[in-house]
């Protein structure tokens, strides 16, 4: 276990149910003390030009930053927004709003701590690096599965590595969970972040690691994705209601727990090809069959009910270099080898092996 | 329902599992600013003597409260103990440490809230009376399902009602769940607790009220009751930390939802004949086939299970008057029965129906 004892903290707040986003005014506005309070909006820019914006409570002094979603979050790209809202204002920011997925509420979660502490957010990718608390921040998912509206880790890819931002401060203060928002998301990418949900249960319940609490949020978390992704009566407004509670279950679970083979092969496909993570979590999985029969059967299942081809042939022009990339950024995530297999992990996986499974891909 | 919006404040931080009891004094020291700061240590009265209490991080300049656990919270008892904090020293306490079942947590959580809060506790019984956030508080259950805990009121009779303190900062900083400390308790007494818990998810599953997170962690606190209650297959210690899990989760539920008939027949049989709230809820739910057929049943097979016998005719030698009494107290919980049955609760329920119910019992 990488914790010997650590009392977890929790997100701060939860706002849930449909409609709720109307209400983002009053809580930007209880976290204003003076009428030169500003809030810093990071949003995912597939919104431009969309109606969500009009209903922004956005005011003069306030700032807008568009996120590209392409690519997995930078640590590059987090000191850059951090240094746009240092400069877009002589006092800090009262609140910052993350409006987005995965990517775009893990841009706010870093940036909301890199305003205060100082350097380069490469830095901090760690445990408990991050010295002071971040500024106020308010998650807002749009699309659902990643947990990281409710978890403590913002990913991020360095120079170096793949690795999270992890401490208590990292949590969002505060969440708004509306499935309305999740109305317009393409059946495939709502299909594939629904996937790292379930896919981090499964890791999580058949880890070496799991607790009482991570097992009893991540069961509840996996029936609520088979009724999401098995079940065809329900509306998608239900539905995305459920899955938005499967999302925060789930990322409660991981907090009590850890993520296992997939999510270490999927970050290597992220780092190197810069693959989106709920895909690569997809790409990955599918190949895992020998260690998670199981899940693997049922997810196959999903694949089927909701009609989504995963890709197949991703690494089929990748040099040797390449692979050995990808290998080396998954063999460093000793901690998710050490939840799916045990301390003696290494007894149990070989490099070897992981770039056949990276070969299949 | 009582909210048509509110952004649901979470306890601060959980540690959770075997041995983390352990680990108190780190987590008091580190809400320490000063070599003066001191804590409140108050403790169910059951444990004077027992070995847990040489094991409390308890310094010179700390105090000690015992509580006698006979009786429900009361306002008056608030006060008296908020009178002794604020006479031991000076300064303000840091934390205050809460350490027995929901009576001695409920005044916990209200102690810490009255030290911050000028005047009577009767006062601030409602919703978001309180003014000022209180003292750092932190709860360990030694008894599990009453979801006191985790939850946003603290129950306490006053002199003209028995009502809950609800607000924000009602609900405690940090919690310890370390299912070792449950080893202790009675039988029958671990039943009528648990079923606390069952029976509130049973409202709040079965309510107009209900949302769909609050749904969520019902049903899979409910799930937890049948294991701890009705698999006998279950080590005491196992099924202990279960029920840690079923009361967190069945105390979340609560959070977005409500409870029902039984709670608010529960709280007459407490207010007047001063039954202890878990023994209150089993002598009414024995009575509610009609209200909640389901669960009833199941409930006569967890207590057929775990061989409990609930007393019956503890309304035998009431008076004219009491029953009365009763009634008025259950009746002014509008919240409870607007949940069971809609807007348009007074066309299901009558308070002969009530009476009639209390004259079973």
């Amino acid at each position: 276990m990488l914790y010997d004892f650590r009392s977890f903290v929790n997100p701060g707040a939860y706002a849930f149910g449909k409609g709720t986003f109307n209400h983002l005014g009053e809580l930007v506005e209880r976290r204003h003390e003076n009428s030169d309070s500003w809030t810093v909006f990071i949003v995912d820019d597939y919104f431009k030009g969309k109606s969500l914006i009009e209903r922004l409570p956005k005011k003069d002094n306030d700032l807008l930053i568009w996120i590209d979603t392409v690519d997995e979050p930078k640590t590059t790209l987090v000191n850059q927004y951090r240094d746009e809202i240092l400069a877009h204002n002589t006092k800090l920011p009262s609140v910052i709003v993350g409006i987005g997925g995965g990517t775009t509420m893990d841009y706010a979660k870093s940036v909301g701590l890199m305003v205060t502490n100082p350097g380069d957010s490469a830095e901090y990718q760690g445990l408990d690096l991050i010295k002071n608390k971040g500024i106020y921040t308010i998650c807002i998912p749009t699309i659902s599965g990643t947990g990281a509206e409710v978890s403590m880790t913002a990913v991020l890819s360095g120079p170096e590595k793949k690795l999270g931002i992890k401490c208590d401060y990292t949590i969002p203060n505060e969440i708004i969970f509306d499935p309305e928002l999740l109305a317009t998301v393409p059946d495939e990418q709502r299909f594939y972040t629904g996937m790292d949900c379930y896919i981090h249960n499964i890791e999580s319940l058949s880890g070496t690691w799991v607790s009482t609490l991570g097992q009893v949020f991540a069961e509840k978390s996996v029936e609520l994705c088979r009724e999401v992704f098995l079940d065809s009566n329900l509306s998608r407004i239900d539905a995305d209601e459920k899955l938005m509670a499967a999302s925060l279950t789930g990322g409660n679970s991981i907090t009590y727990s850890q993520v296992g083979v997939c999510h270490a092969l999927s970050y290597g496909l992220s780092h190197v090809l810069g693959v989106h993570h709920g895909v690569g979590n997809c790409v990955a999985f599918n190949q895992l069959e020998e260690y998670y029969p199981e899940g693997y059967k049922e997810f196959k299942k999903m694949q089927e009910v909701q009609g989504v081809a995963i890709p197949t042939g991703i690494t089929a022009n990748c040099t040797e270099e390449q692979f050995d990339q990808m290998v080396e950024t998954a063999w460093a995530l000793e901690h998710m080898w050490d939840n799916a297999f045990g301390k003696e992990w290494r007894n149990h996986i070989t490099k070897a092996k992981i770039k056949e499974l990276f070969r299949r891909m």
